[in-house]
This record gives C-alpha cells, sequence and structure tokens, in this order.
C-alpha cells in the first residue's frame, strides 16, 4: 500500500499546473467576456488554448490506449482534479471535456473502423464536439428500461422517433455528431431492447428545440443542454454502434470512466471553493474581527478539508480498482462515490457562499455556478437514490 | 390558547384563494413567455391584474393602518402565504411585494407629509415601483456599521457618493425612487451615524449599471437586483427620512415586518413544492412501481409537512407577539423565523427538485428558481450565522 | 389566534414552578442516593412529594373527566413541560408518570364498574402501580398485527401465553397490575384480533424474568423495563377490557394522550439541557476565553432555542385539535410531534453534553440519562419510519 | 499509488481472522456472564485468550520496534480494525488495549532503563495494566495548559496533588501503575510548565475514589473510568518521565498513534454494525414486505458503506504518512481521522440500533455499548470542535 502517486502522474501534474498557472487562469476573465457574446458557440479563445495544450503534451489526457495519451485511471484522475479548478476552460483546453471524453471512449472501444476515421479522429483531433442522447422528458430515464425513443430497422437505414433532453452541449453549432439510445426490440429481454446509433446533426428530421436551464443557467459556455426531437430521422445501418440490443451494455460501460471523471472535477472544484472561501474569510471584518475567525467558518474549513480528503482517496482507489480488477469489479466503488461526492461537493460550495454574502451568489463569483452543477449531478446518470437501493442490495447479498 | 384564524382572516383568505385559483395560477404560463420579452419591465399582464385584485379588495392587505388594509400581522400572514404559492405574480397583483412593502412601511411611519404625498401615494396605487439601497459589494453589509455610503449635508442639499448592489427591482424602469442608507456623521456613536435620504431614480449622477444575478437568475421578471453607483448625486434635504443619524432605527423597524412577510411567502413556496412534489412522484414509475412507493421519497414528504407545520406556528406567533408586544418584544422570534424558515424551506425544495429528476433544476418547473430565492434568503439582511449569535447571546444573559 | 394561556393553566402553572422550586429540585439529590439503595423498589421520598402534590392541588393533572383534575389537553401540556424538566421525580409525585397515565386512561374509558373499583382507584390514589404490556421481543411490534402473544377463551376464563418485553415499571414490585395485549383470534379481520386483558401481578404463570438495559441505564428508579413470560396464565373473563376484539382500537385510543406527553416532558428536558448548557459555557475557558463565546457552542444555542419554540407550538397545537377535533382529527400532528420531537430534543441533548465534556457522559449530570430516554422515544410506539410512512401516504392521497 | 496490504498485512490479517473466529467470538457470551460477576476486575477467561494469541504471534502488535511485533503503522491499522470488532475482548487479547497501548509507547520511547524494566516489561507480558491520569473534572482539560494538579519537586521526591477523573481501566485492581500528568512548574512558559511522573497504584495518598459513567455504562469489563485524588502523594524522582517540563511534548507524542488505534477499532465496530443492521433487516418482516427492503433502511446501508470506505482510507493514508513524513508532517490527516471517525460511526451505530428496534437499546446485541463508546470519543482526547479550529487554522494560514 502507498499513498504517493507515481512518477509519470507527477511530472504530468507539475505540467498541468504550470499550463493551470500560465494559460487558463490568467484567461478566465477574457473567456467570460467571450462567452457573453459568442451565443450558443464555445468563446473563440479556447482555439488558441487548445492549440497551446496540445502543443505541451496536455491532450486526451482521459483515454487510455493507443487512441490517446494513455493513461491509466489511477494516473488521470489526479490531472482530471485540476482540470476541474477551471471547469468552463481546462477540460476542453485539453480534449477532456464531458462528453466527447465517454462519445471518444464508445467509439474507440465499440466503432466499427469506418465510424472511428468518420467521426472519433476529428474528435481526437478537437475539430468537432459530440453529444449523448439519452434522458428523455416524459419517462423516469434513472431506470434505463423506461426509455421510449423508438429505433426501427427498415431497409438499409434506422429510423428514430422520440425525444430528448438535457443533451449536454448539443446547442454548440460545433456539435456535429450524436449518439442516440432508443428501443430497436421492445420485445427483447429487458436490457437487451435497446442500441446506439449515430446521427449527424444535419440529419433531416432532427430539430434541437432550445436549451434547457440548470437553476437559471444556460451553460451556454459549455454548449447547453439541448431539448432535441428525433421526427422520422433516418440513418444508415453501418451507423449502427456495436450490435442490436448493445445499447444498454455500452451506456453501462460508458458511464464507469465517466463517473470517476466527475467526481475528480467535482473535487478540484472543492478545492478551489475551500480557497475562495479561505481568501474572502481573510479579508472581510464583521463586528470588529475577521470573519475567518468566526467559529463557525472555522467549522465549515475544517469539515471542507476533511470532507475532500476522503473523497479524493476514495475517488483514487475507485481508479485503482478500475486499472486492476475492471470497471465491473470496482462497481460499488464507481456508485459510491457517484453519490458521494456531489453531495459533499454541493456542501462544501454552499458554505463558500454564505462566506462570501451576496456575492456568492452573484456572477462576480464562481461559486453559484458550481454550485448548480454539483448539484445537478445529484441526479444526472441516475439520481442517487437509485443507486444507494443499488448499493445496499449488494451489501445485504452478502448476509442472505 | 386558540389556533384557529379570526373571521376577518378566514373571509380574506377565502376570497384570496379564489383569486388564485380563478386568475393567479391561470395567468403564470403567460406571464413566464411576457416575462422571456419584457427585458428589466415587467409583464405587462400584472397591470390587469392589479385592477381585478383592487377590485376584489385585495390591496395592500401588508399595511396596517389607515394608509392600508388595516390587517395586524397576525391577519395578513396567513394572506402573505398564500401570495407566496406563485411568489413571481401574486404579490406584484397586490401590491404586497418586496421591497415596496417595506419601503411603504418606512414612508407611513417616517415620511413627512410631502414625501408621503410624492412617494407613498403612486406607492399605494401600484403606479410606480422603489427600491432599497443598503447592501454595499465592498463592506460586510451584514454589520450595518460597515456602511461606507457618504451622505454629506451641503447647504440645502445632501451629496451621496458610494456604491451598492443587489438593490433589488432596480433594474425596472417603473422603478421610479430609492431609499439609501449611508453615513451622514461618521463620528457620532456607532448606530446614529446613518441617515436615510430618498433618491428619484432620474437624478444626475446615479447610475444603474448592471443587474446581479442570483445563481444563474436575473429575476428581470421582478425588475432584478441591480449594481448601482452614487456619483456626487444631489438631492434636497427635504429629502431626508426622519432624521439625521436615524438611518440604522428605521432600518431595524423595516426589518421585523419584512421578515415575517418573506417567511410567510416562504411557506407558501414549500407548500407549492409539496403538492409538486407529491404529483410527480404519483406520476412516474421507475423500477416497476410509482416513485410515491420509494420509501425515501415518502420520507421527504413526511419531513417537509412537518417542518411546515413547525415553521407556519412560529411565525403566526412571532406576527401575533409583534401585534401584541410590538418588534421590539417579538425580537428573539422575528430572528428565529428568519433563520428557521429559509433553510428548511430550501430543504423542502430540494427533495422536490429531485423527485423532479433534471426537469426540478430546469425552467419548466417553478422548482429550481424557488430554491434561488429561499437559498439567498439565508444571506439577505443578514446571514444565518449572525443572526443567530445575536439570539444566541440572549439566551446566555438569562443564566449570566 | 391568540397564543396565550388561559387564566386556569397560568394558575397551574405557577403553583407547579412553585412545588418544582420548593420541593423537587431540591430532593434531586437525595433521589439518586435513595436510588442507589433501593433495588427496583422508587425512592422512598417520593411518597412525601406525592402527598405534598396532593395537598397542593397538583394531583393527577393528565386526567381529563371526572376521575382526574379535568383538564383539556391544552391546558395540560403546558404543564406537562414543566414535569419534564425533572422527569424521574416530578410526573411521579404528581401522579403522572407513565405508564400508568395511559393505564388509567384505558381504565376510565374502557374499563368496567369492577375493575375501575378494584383498579383503576389505587392507581388514582398513587397506591399502585401499573403496567401496560404490548412489545415483543420475537416480532417487530410496531406492525401490532404482529403481536403473537395468544390470549385463549376457556371457560370463564382467558389462557395468556406469550413473551413480552420492555415492560417500563414492572420490575418494581409495587407494580401490581399488567394490561396485556394479545390475540383472541388470529382469524379475524386484522385489527379486530386483539384483545386487553387485566393480569395482577401474583398471577400464578407471569414470570418476571429481568430488567431490560436502555444504553447502559436500568431506570431502576422508574420501575426499570421487565422482560416477562406469561405461562399459561389464567385470568377470569371479567378481566377483559372493553370486547374482544377490541384491543387494536383501545391501543390506538392510548397512544393519541400517551404521545403528547411525552413529547411536552421531553420539551422540558430540552429547556433543562439548554440551561445546563449555557451555565456550563458560561463557567468554564478555553484557550484564553468563556467556552460561551466560541462560535459553535453559539451556534447550538440558538439553535436549541429556536428548535424548542418550533416544537412548543406544534404540541400545543395539536393539543388543542385532540380538544376540539378529537385524537382521530388530530392524527396527523400526533404523528408529527412522535416523529419531530425526540430526534430534536436528542439533538439538543447532544449539544448539551458535548459542552460539557467528560463530564456529559457521565452520572454527575442528568444529560447522558436524559438522552437515552429520548433517543429510546425515537422508537417506542413505532419507530419514526412508520409513522413517517403513514404519514406520507396521507398527504399523498390529498393529491391522488 | 497501491491500495493493496503488503505480504506482511495480508499474512497477519489471515492469523488474526481466524483467531477472532475460532477464538473471540465464540467467548463472547461467557465474557458477558463473567463480567456480570466479576465487579471491576476484567473476566478471566481473557487469561486463556492472552496465552493463546501470543502463541499464534498475535501480541503486541501495535508496539513498532523491538520491544512489540515490529509493524509500521500501516501494518497495524488493518488489525487493530479487526480487533476492533469485538472491542471489549480482542484488544486485551492481544495485549493491543488502550489505554495501556499508549503507556507502553510511552515508556518505550521515553523511559529510562529502571522504568523500562520495572514497568514497560510487565506490561509486554500482559501481566499487569496501566492508567494515564490526564483529564480533571475541575477545568476544561482540552486545553492541556489547563490542567492543575500540582506536581512539586521536595528534595528526592515528587508530591503530587490533584483530582483527575475518567481515568481509563483504573478501577481494576490489576491496573497496577499510573502515569501522571501535572505542572512542575506553574511560571514556565505554557508548553513546558507539564511533567509526567510514575505512580503505583499502592502509594499512600493515591485514592482512587469511583467508577464514572458512560452514558449509564460502567465499562467495568475494560476496567471502569475512575475518579482518583492524589492528596500529597510522594515518589521518588526517579520516576519522573523524560525530562522535567516534558510533559506536554509526551502527551503530544502518545496521542498520534493512540488516536489512529481508537479510529481503526471503531472502523471494525462500524462494519459489526452494518453486519448486525443487514443481518436484522433480512430477518424481520413488518407491514408485508421483509425491513430490507424498506427503502429509507436500504439508503442507512448504502450511507454506512459508503462513510466506512472513505474513513478506512484516511485513516490507513494517515498510517502512511506517520510511517513516512513522522506524527508531525501527519498532524492535519490525525486531526482530520480524529474529526471524522467517531462521529460516522456513531451514525451507523444509530441507524443499526434503530433497525433493531427496542432491542437494539438493550443489553442483548453490543450496539448501544458501541454506541456510547463512539459518542464519548467524539470528546475524548479534546471535544471535535477544538481540533476542527486547529485545524482550520493550518488550512488558512496557506492563504495568509
Amino acid at each position: 500500500m502507498d499513498f504517493a502517486y507515481d512518477q509519470v502522474t507527477e511530472d504530468l501534474r507539475e505540467r498541468l499546473l504550470r499550463f493551470m498557472d500560465e494559460c487558463v487562469y490568467p484567461a478566465e476573465a477574457a473567456f467570460e467576456e467571450q462567452a457573453a457574446e459568442s451565443g450558443w458557440s464555445l468563446p473563440p479563445l479556447l482555439d488558441d488554448l487548445k492549440d497551446e495544450a496540445r502543443k505541451r503534451g496536455l491532450w486526451n489526457l482521459f483515454l487510455p490506449g493507443e487512441h490517446g495519451a494513455g493513461l491509466t485511471n489511477l494516473q488521470y484522475a489526479p490531472l482530471a482534479e485540476i482540470l476541474g479548478r477551471s471547469p468552463s476552460i481546462a477540460p476542453a483546453a485539453t480534449n477532456c471535456a464531458a462528453p466527447d471524453t465517454g462519445n471518444m471512449e464508445v467509439l474507440a472501444m465499440f466503432g466499427s473502423e469506418w465510424q472511428r476515421k468518420e467521426w472519433l479522429q476529428p474528435l481526437l483531433d478537437g475539430e468537432i464536439r459530440s453529444a449523448f442522447a439519452m434522458t428523455e422528458p416524459d419517462v423516469a430515464s434513472s431506470d434505463a428500461t423506461n426509455i421510449a425513443t423508438s429505433i426501427v430497422h427498415d431497409g438499409d437505414e434506422y429510423v428514430i422517433n422520440g425525444r430528448k433532453w438535457f443533451i449536454s452541449g448539443a446547442m454548440n453549432p460545433n456539435c456535429k455528431i450524436f449518439i442516440v439510445m432508443g428501443k430497436t426490440d421492445p420485445e427483447a429481454p429487458k436490457h437487451r431492447q435497446q442500441s446506439m446509433v449515430l446521427v449527424p446533426r444535419d440529419t433531416p428530421g432532427l430539430h434541437v428545440k432550445r436549451g434547457m436551464h440548470v437553476f437559471g443557467y444556460t451553460d451556454a459556455d459549455h454548449g447547453g443542454h439541448a431539448e432535441v426531437v428525433f421526427e422520422d430521422v433516418r440513418v444508415p445501418v453501418a451507423n449502427l454502434i456495436g450490435e442490436e440490443g448493445g445499447g444498454f451494455a455500452i451506456a453501462q460501460a460508458r458511464l464507469g470512466p465517466g463517473r470517476i471523471h466527475h467526481c475528480m472535477r467535482l473535487i478540484g472544484m472543492a478545492e478551489r471553493a475551500v480557497e475562495l472561501m479561505c481568501r474572502r474569510a481573510l479579508s472581510r471584518t464583521t463586528f470588529g474581527k475577521p470573519v475567518a475567525r468566526q467559529g463557525v467558518v472555522q467549522d465549515w474549513i475544517a469539515e471542507s478539508r476533511i470532507r475532500i480528503e476522503q473523497l479524493r482517496l476514495l475517488v483514487l482507489k475507485t481508479a485503482w480498482l478500475m486499472d486492476t480488477v475492471g470497471n465491473q469489479g470496482a462497481h460499488t466503488e464507481i456508485q459510491s462515490i457517484k453519490i458521494a461526492t456531489p453531495i459533499a461537493v454541493e456542501w462544501i460550495l454552499d458554505k463558500a457562499v454564505q462566506v462570501h454574502g451576496a456575492g456568492g451568489v452573484s456572477q462576480d463569483f464562481p461559486l453559484a455556478a458550481l454550485w448548480a452543477h454539483a448539484r445537478t449531478l445529484r441526479l444526472a446518470d441516475g439520481p442517487d437514490e437509485v443507486h444507494k437501493r443499488s448499493l445496499a442490495y449488494r451489501e445485504l447479498k452478502k448476509w442472505m
């Protein structure tokens, strides 16, 4: 047992921290300004940052194997944490932003050669963005078997009909490709009914209707969260990912890394919140003493530190398990971090907001927006309650 | 001891509930649409609703005495709760919306005859709106003695310099008058340094800079929350409210009713959240049974009911104390509800959001916006922590 | 709506407070000493206190109607709170101690003339004590239909077989009569299977086996919590309370007042805890300042005050409802206080313990013992979780 | 970074698990019976278990270096967790029980040759027990500079006067030696005033007055928690441990390992609680389904698992830091686990109690007693609040 990062990780951490200091943090103010003016497109300064990151060898860090940087989950995790400290910029600048990361993984693992050439390559090169269309407004999507979008095999084509929402990134016009989950065979066994197909943005019948809000935020600087209607959308059968009936399995495979990335970035956000909370508490005075000397504020700072340390270790251990025994063997731990991280980070952000007073809820600090993001992760990919039930069931089974 | 509402209250509750059913709820969708297009102005349908409310005798309910409906706090409280069920529309439609309510109280209590004629009357008639400019970005405003804006007596005028923010309602061009808190005498005893002056919107040097966000919301349908700069703003000495050095006392007098109104409306929001949570839980199915049959969801519903009942009673008792022993005698209770209500209602709204899944955080349900409002009230008018310290001090004094 | 106590209540409160100051608090130390030496019997000084209380007209305050003091629930509630400030002595001294209160109510409401003469009268006179035997070790007794003890009609007698535990008061040799709940007809509809019979302590086959502990406490000064075995115990049919099959209904009738009494006493305990917490915090110094000036301790004190005020109001309103619309109409509120009070008072006691340091968990302060009592009430009469489910179900039904 | 235990640890874990299964768990019932009859002495069956443990090489596992098993903290931690699963028996059986462990460490590190021969050796051999006398009833002992016991140098002797309480183990007549902390020089700098001296039990003037309770428990099976008065107690100067004025430093050195051992054992208790909670939930039925299928119970089980995993990792990392950078370098982490573990384990135990109903609070299950132990650790060695303040201060210093 050894709690030190390995040398590869240490080197990349150092390089990445330098990139953050030299390029990312200094760009934050300009990013906000450009975002206010670029509609649903991403702020243009991202392009320069992407060039710079690629030049520095900080590119596709998330992707194991030949297509990406080839890191293990355990090696990538501490880097993802650092990216999370500036979550609107750093992940995008290093081509490590959701949902493209998960989509690239899907294509790398399950895509045909043609699909990889056509869609994976431009994604790996950061030329286009992508979307993952699973959640539906009309059913409780935490139970994937509820999914109602139909994908009907019709000759050489699949015909797609359905309504999706909270399709992150899809408002961005540069989001060129959608991975769509739907049912090809409603009569098959419960977990063999679903399939995934690739749908290019300009396919007739694909209507991007509107951007969904998240606690008032449009998240336009991430490409928003679209409501998308598929009306008799036709794609060639070659657009099927993997096999018919394999959609549920692909979704599961996609979720493990996706969740751990989310958690690591959340921990980076929490670290930033603690920094902001401390700085603010040190700089403001009420009733004759610095806020930092208020006992309740000290309590929040200590609690924050203690919670972060525990979360980070559990996420790192989960990464190690994924690397050593596989995602299936790490199932309990993946669920654990999925449950534990957003709510703890939300708590920390809430306290940082409170220390900032009215400023904390406003656009002048990143805290409220980060909070909305953390809060939303308590229900994205299935609400915590669903995961807790499943986790409890495995615990109970030990004693049956 | 008697827990039944009196007859006046019962009659007004019935009338108001009918107004809600017949006029307010049916207008909610159109209000949202108009709000999306009316910039910082309020949606025009409010004007019709105001006429209707006035016709029905549901006007200025908040205001005791001759100028208003003449209700006690205890009589108004259950009505304010009902208004809170549709907080963007109902308070404005009945001329019971913050911050005008507090401003009208200030003018009714402390205003000169001229001030009442000039500003109170059009406010009572719902012709203009008003703002209360106290919070400043550069100091911890929870300690009112930190206020830095200067109000300098210069001949027949006061000259005002300073920066305020989160001035609710002030982005609305129909917000015609500002009550500004500043220091007239920085050398006076701590609570005699402040004064309040009336500053009309069009006074040279008054710059409404931008709307502050609350989480992602601009609250444009309430007139937003402005940052306002006062640069050598000059007003006649007749614009002083009350006497020089009386600003702190007026602020205190204003806060009691203001807080209880906020709390009652919050309880109405909580009731609406419970209704939405139940309806959603009954209508959605996951893993083979309605969400309403999930034990954890039932736990939330029960907890919500129990917390609401306790809060309502404490707010009502506080109102009764204000009526019988005065705001000063109700100090502990006013602080108690100020502390207890927002955090409990925030919790209820959070659970209602969770039951709604992704929809809960979006613009398709009112829950996320209500949450942001409740969250903000944990720090508006002084963060909970400041009030708890003060309340604890009084408790400790009993045993000294 | 009026939050002032009526004159009858005010007079009794004053008399009772004087009794507490003059007789109860001064007896606490001697009570502890006698309790250490009197085994399962109650400390003898209780007898003098009972005489004194009766002389002062502070007797059977809990019992409405001709047999008792004739108070409403609303009038008794604030008195029960005061009794709760010294819960080992004051309720017993005024003949208002559980479980006798509930048992006297049962006999007053459902007992035959003979039963009332034989058992109610000596209980009303404080000459004997009684027990209520419902909970069983072998089933989840929160679901009363699980009760397994059998009561078989055999000629002129009932024959009882079964095992009960946590029969409070039954270790006390002066506990002369047991009300036993069991099944007379396992084939009847679910809520008509149970009956209650009176079993005198000296009936052959009734074995008081041992005292159950509650977090290490034997509660010998309350008569403990016995495990009792009924082995072919025979009693005449005249010992049936009410009718065969009426046991469930009697149990329900008994629970309403029982719960509200528990809650009021808990609130008295919470008030005592706040007093002790404040006094300790004012008297101890750490790191150069009194503990009372630590922000976190102030936070606890404020929270405690706020929670107590809310609980008390909800309990009082519940009492008012029981008086005005009956126990059935107050069902939601009775469950609400049953759920809300123990956990809140437990929290307050926990904080008071923490402020006392090691002393807080010890026998030198009443806090740890009070805590164990409050904690146990989270599961006595059915765990909170069962009540929450039931309460949620009624809330959901509003929207079905 | 590697989350697997090393081979030494794995081997010892296997051996220890076998010892638990073969010897410890089977002895639990008899231990309870003997404990009920052996007064303040430890149950005699411990002697056989000690022989057996020693034979199996499971002896003094806690002690690094030549005197003990020579394990690192990281190697011992998972073993201590296993010992914690049966905390009354397993630590004592393997000579790894507090407070002897800390006392042996003090003697091994700071004891003179004579002190080691006289006292360390019999402790290492498990022939005698020892006590650590620091906490005082009359001052807030969390601030060690408050300690009031005086140790006056008088010729060849030290004269000790003072009152201590909660001296764990000291009621056991086989507790032969006390390490006493007191002030030798009240005029010295704050952290150089204290010294530690060895006081044999039979020294005149040492009065063991009474056993303090912890909630209702006397903990007689651990030797209780004594109040001890030192009245002109005289010991030779050779009984001074280390140097005069070194008491504070020795206390600090003793606390690091002591805390981590407590935390590891607590985690073992939490694991046992989860096992009991699951088994009970599976075996009981309410309202027609097993308790294990109640959503709220599942939520508790999942939360428990998630919290345990996080705690264990933080404790293991802390052990690793103590091994690699020393106790001083692990200061933040030691405080973190000291704060995080007891409250989380208390929560888990509370839920396990609730699932057990009335049985949970009783002597028929170990849960209530374990709860009392966990609760007490929230204030032993300084209440959490003191540690949080200190931890927050270090966090704030990063940004000063």
